[in-house]
């Protein structure tokens, strides 16, 4: 295997999806998205219908970098496609959605402060790659799977819409967000001194140079992006769930990213949740935002409200939240076993 | 200077004083403490009366620390004397006080997993030392001051017992416990893997061994240690409030804490806190449990419920928790100034 | 500006070199290696000559990677064209050279551990490119730059062979290696407990697994790969330049890395280095190995030998070793305004 | 055991000594010092003579610190006599011994920077013991030991002086300079950037103010009193062993720091070293300096000079270099056993 180069024994379409939903979104980000289809080995020579597994991205993730290739390990998009090139798990179809903002991110979900991501992706990327690829269209056939932001877009996705996904898998995916998020506040509200405690002071800085040229740009970036998503006004302007000078939490602000935190939402989304075939969970037990905790106290709740272990995998296994794309490939092999076809 | 001693313009008693109310604790700690009482420079050759000063201390302190030496540095008791002697301030009576346990500390509470720390400061020590030294014995002349844990008494002390102290001092004093505690709670459900989720299996080993030669022993402790005093069951066990496998916080048992997180009661003592003379309230810009962050927050909250400007001092300044004992003497001199005499 | 795609006004081209000195190489690599060639704006509508610019990367750096997207960042490739099609600079051909071996690289030197990377570079890449290219084929209008181990390459090879190279640009390359490199031989004994002290039962062990799941890899890894190329013994195996127990250095080991640590090679090669037209230094002045200090030290070295302080352009900047391809294109700028044309 | 205090059954004699050695030292420190001999129990009810285990203190550490109590542990005073009381071994004087200076340390050498603590150990303190209490006044009977500069202190002595010493226990000693000391350098040439490069202008800005309030105070204090012990002019001026802006080694000046590199004075001092009885070497496995490494090259160095295995105890431990006070009392049982008497 050349380092530099892979070859697929699939293919990967690159296409471009015009969404109606996206248009006009309030940061006037592109409508025109790329989407990357991969079809497994056998497709061009069969008639056949396949289960399809949507991946998504972690914060500040574009489809572009699933290209992306680093030292000793090969891209998801090969890595993919090996499991069903290999024999390993039976084939599916494959689909890159993308959902970059401006911020960063939209945690797929619909929010006057970003745009219509969450239906973007269930009313608009779903019917489109139905109608143009030989899909299985029904929920025991579909999944989503991603890792951190996508991880978290992967739990919520099929609680708000059983009736399109009825699998997930979840890398280190945000949840239990007084473990994951509030530290980050703390950590914002330093950084916020040198802007006056103005976000937006440093969000205007932030766009006029290079990216990542300061200590604490991520952080500011994913708070700003997140409140965007879980708490902006009807206007669009995000809100921040805590004080910005002394961090203390803002209940009414927090109440709302707290309706999102996974954790919260099994109770409320237990009938989606039980009907569900597979959940795989994962995370690296040393994860620098707790998730691995995130990941267990998801698992507790699946198990609280009656979701059969036999459903669930559930590991948290020797790492951080860094360089762990390696256990996507065998989440995607888990769940084409499981999906219905 | 010597390095390796000091001589005091002003005297200092070591002192014991039995407690009645520390007798026959859960913990079977002393009920005969020690108490250190220093009187300034000319005490013995007047008979005046001095306004008084109590002084705790942080968690796993215990009175015999206030003679440890630092290089470059003296202890406070020979700083706080050097306050009197050069004539800076007005002389005090000053008292340290003992409220060591068998888990490190006892926060200064009444609990049924410590015993009645809070009672014995209030209902014993301070009359005991109001009946063997010449003290102002009002609350407008008796403050109370410490750091960290010691911060978190000297907050809580006055709201509960305005009837006793008038002012205080908070060196980066124990506050916005979702911002200082939380974190910890993930590092020590990480921690009790190893213990079966189990922290008294940890504490069995623990007094079993030379102490902190396992990494995570200081957390365990404190959080231990923190639940004994916030959140024991009558029968004095200590229940935390976190799943010990997933670090969700268990609202019934969490509740418990925040009912003693200084931010959340400055509503509540709001008439308590307004009758205060002097509040000095600091903490480093860069502490590891973010208490900067709670000392803004409780400065926040005077504000909120009335307590004039003039009467606070507040500081966020360059460093961390650790080596913060030179901040002591400049709170002792400030409220030398504020306590009536 | 999308982020996942970027258009060039340049052309580039995809090209392959089959080499004869990696023929045979001892780790078995690829003597097919890819070579990516940038022609600029206008290249393809005019007869003219340009100067060319080689550029190397740093360790575990293969040339796939040059494609990589990152979060707000253009790659390289787009802002080196920008450079040429915005008129920043005059336009110059530029050569991405792929030296990646098993061991993760080759530090741009011929050894019998690795290969002979730096005459293929020399000899056959140079010659490769001006046969096929309209280049100005001589060292003062050839320059090279890289990062990191680029960096490093791109100090020696001039040095080397100043009748090719007549410029140069590193960011933060490796030098001084007392600071950079003992370091982290401490570090990898201390790994290498587990290894019974052998390197090569990790180096087994990390081939037969997922790369960079365990602790160390990478610390373990470049040191394996630079006593490739620094300290191979004739039949091409690696030997550490330290005892593997102790740390202790080997001096007849170690000082052959010193042979090739550029702030000593400046005096062994000063004529080289006063025959340069330009040279371009710079670090983050938070370096994780130091590599400001060794920054620094070359850049007193060049003004030690002579080298005019007109040609050459120093800066350690606020940063860390991390995410600093912000500064490629700058030096590019500054090469393509002193390169002869 | 209570927290605060402990008893004694052996007698610590808190003693001062005169020195004439010390009288008028560079740096203007007291030349009378004081110095704790602690007799076992049972010594005033004989006349038996006993070894003599001299104590010396790691960097920045001065006498008093002996008394430090710190959490859930009791003074090495308290732990040393518990050794002997307990009966584990056989009785013995143990002296501690004061060599601070305004540097913070002397690495008990003689040098024009800081005054002639090594002769002062060797030529005052130890006939002035000798001549007061009842001592085995023999190389084989009197040992030394020490932690950190003062476990560099116990090597060294007994290589300098083994006509008095046959015995040494070193915990974490200062070895392997180029892996303890050239990380450290870089930090200080970092710092020195603030300070133009100067470090007498942060000394004097130290010496103004409250210590260790600003960040790398430690690292500049322990660089710049080292300096003062092995690399002083004759004038007393220390001079660092590095370019202060590059951190380029001086060799000429860098070779003294070395020529007290433990490690490489073994074979220089191998006949003394073949003489001694009994050498405890520990560090922690995890030292924030490699002292683990220092300790392993120092033993195999003893190995590699013939001292046979069974006069010596080595351990690398699970722990850093901190809090490691609990080794001290069984290294100086195992000495008490192996003293000759």
């Amino acid at each position: 295997m050349l380092p530099w180069k892979g070859e697929l024994a699939g293919r990967l379409d690159v296409d471009v999806i015009t969404s109606e939903l996206l248009r006009d979104n309030p940061l006037g980000d592109p409508a025109e998205r790329p989407l990357w289809v991969y079809v497994p080995p056998g497709y061009d020579d069969s008639d056949e219908r396949y289960p399809s597994v949507y991946v998504i991205q972690g914060y500040t993730g574009h489809i572009g970098m699933w290209a992306n290739r680093t030292a000793y390990r090969q891209p998801f998009v090969e890595t993919a496609d090996a499991v069903f090139a290999s024999g390993e798990a039976p084939p599916c179809i494959v689909v890159y959605v993308d959902a970059w903002t401006a911020y960063g991110g939209s945690q797929f979900v619909d929010s006057p402060g970003t745009g219509r991501y969450h239906s973007y992706l269930c009313d608009e990327v779903v019917p489109w790659v139905d109608a143009r690829y030989r899909t299985l269209a029904a929920p025991g056939s579909r999944a989503i799977s991603g890792k951190s932001s996508g991880g978290f877009g992967a739990m919520i996705t099929p609680m708000l819409r059983p009736d399109l996904f009825g699998a997930l898998a979840t890398h280190a995916g945000d949840a239990l967000y007084e473990m994951s998020y509030v530290a980050e506040f703390g950590k914002v509200v330093r950084l916020l001194r040198q802007w006056d405690g103005d976000i937006f002071r440093w969000w205007d800085d932030f766009r006029s140079r290079t990216a990542f040229t300061k200590e604490g740009d991520s952080e500011l970036l994913i708070t700003l992006g997140c409140s965007a998503a879980f708490s902006a006004r009807d206007d669009g302007t995000p809100e921040l769930p805590f004080d910005a000078t002394s961090g203390e939490l803002l209940p009414e602000v927090w109440d709302r990213w707290l309706a999102w935190d996974p954790v919260r939402m099994v109770d409320r989304y237990a009938d989606a949740l039980r009907g569900l075939r597979a959940v795989w969970i994962d995370a690296g037990a040393r994860d620098e935002w707790f998730l691995d905790l995130g990941a267990q106290a998801f698992r507790d709740g699946l198990a609280r409200v009656g979701v059969p272990d036999d459903r669930v995998r559930f590991e948290l296994f020797e790492g951080t939240h860094m360089a762990i794309d390696y256990r996507y490939p065998q989440a995607l092999a888990w769940l084409a076993h499981r999906l219905s076809r």
